[in-house]
């Protein structure tokens, strides 16, 4: 893989990122106060610079909230939160996800998914859809599930572009780790034959102006993989 | 509107919002070279240690593309882009989005939402519905435009929370600025009788698991909205 960037962490990143992945575990409960910014500055050996900074960064995360003179109290990040805080949770564990935040990707993808599919079929033609072409073959030469994973995620990306929303592209890349991984999985426990097949499918059902189809193709792909979830871990 | 709080912002980031709003706004064109850093430091007042921590940043954020011996050139921010290009693109103008990003997002809240509804109405019964009718009647109650709007995107963050998918909340939370001011507008031209009106038409549906109806309202305010277009400047 070559020699990867070395990107330097400060100590108020590392405190982020420590107190972050304690809330996303369940380590630190919500509605949870933390100990005062001097047992913590003690305990995980940082000064009150960092801790303060830290916080203020947490908060504006949507994880802590701070209360004047009464403390610091752990948010429902999920009520709280932003696409920061998203942004956040899918750092966690390198990008791993649990069941329930897979489960509830694939339903927003589905959902994502079919409006770019009509959005597709609406603004462009043969000609414009024929542009997909090397991507679908470049997925049937695929040596490996990774290659063909990766592919197929830039056949997807290729049309959230075309659909003409100009946020479908960025909330598509954003889970690229997510999708690829994903996608990976899918392949290599069907083949990247079936895998490039599935795309052809979609990709005729999109030059016959077959809505219909395509969307139906979506739905069950998503439905397979809801099914599958016990394989992917927590 | 009481003391605001001050943040103090460095060079590195005004440089960066800087860059970031010439290229939202067109004035440096995608594939355009920039000039090197040296004439950039002196054109605009800054070290070239924060024009590289700056380049850097912005190449994180899709914006640009540094190529080694070559420059750095504007990248296509729709295309290379992730959720932070996403909420950097908000930001540009204090959350003013031109027409085309308020029609994308139009088009994306509508199938999220619908997707939103069908899980509300999978999931919880008669009894957890009706927590929803403190909000109803804050709406109801509302003085003003901006109160009504701010009490509509919390009935509507409720349903996200209550869908049980984890994503929604936090996606809903990130567009607030641009949904309460979408809201307010629409209060402004009809009342803020009629907003509760539809909302209480919508809590209705939900209430006898007439999810055909839920969507089909969604879908003509998201219509209406589309056609507003005209209003919401650029």
């Amino acid at each position: 893989m070559g020699f990867n960037k070395i990107v330097a962490v400060s100590m108020t990143e590392l405190f982020v990122q420590q107190i972050e992945n304690m809330i996303l575990s369940g380590e630190l409960a919500i509605g949870e106060q933390l100990p005062p910014a001097r047992e913590l500055s003690v305990k995980m050996g940082v000064s009150r610079t960092v801790i303060s900074a830290g916080l203020v960064e947490l908060e504006k995360l949507g994880f802590v909230e701070i209360r004047t003179r009464q403390g610091v109290f752990v948010c429902d990040y999920r009520r709280k939160g932003s696409l920061e805080t998203l942004i956040a949770i899918m750092r966690y564990n390198g990008g791993a996800m649990r069941k329930n935040e897979v489960k509830s990707l694939l339903e927003t993808r589905d959902a994502m998914e079919c409006l770019c599919l009509r959005l597709v079929c609406e603004k462009n033609d043969v000609a414009e859809l024929e542009k997909l072409s090397p991507i679908l073959d470049s997925i049937r030469d695929a040596r490996n599930a990774d290659e063909a994973a990766e592919r197929v995620f830039s056949f997807h990306h290729e049309l959230a572009i075309m659909s003409g929303n100009v946020l479908l592209p960025l909330l598509y890349y954003s889970f690229k780790t997510q999708g690829e991984y994903l996608w990976s999985l899918y392949c290599k426990r069907s083949g990247v034959k079936k895998l490039y097949e599935i795309k052809l499918a979609l990709f005729s059902a999109l030059m016959n102006k077959d809505i219909d189809s395509a969307i139906e193709q979506t739905h069950q792909i998503m439905d397979v993989a809801k099914n599958d979830l016990g394989f992917y871990g927590a």
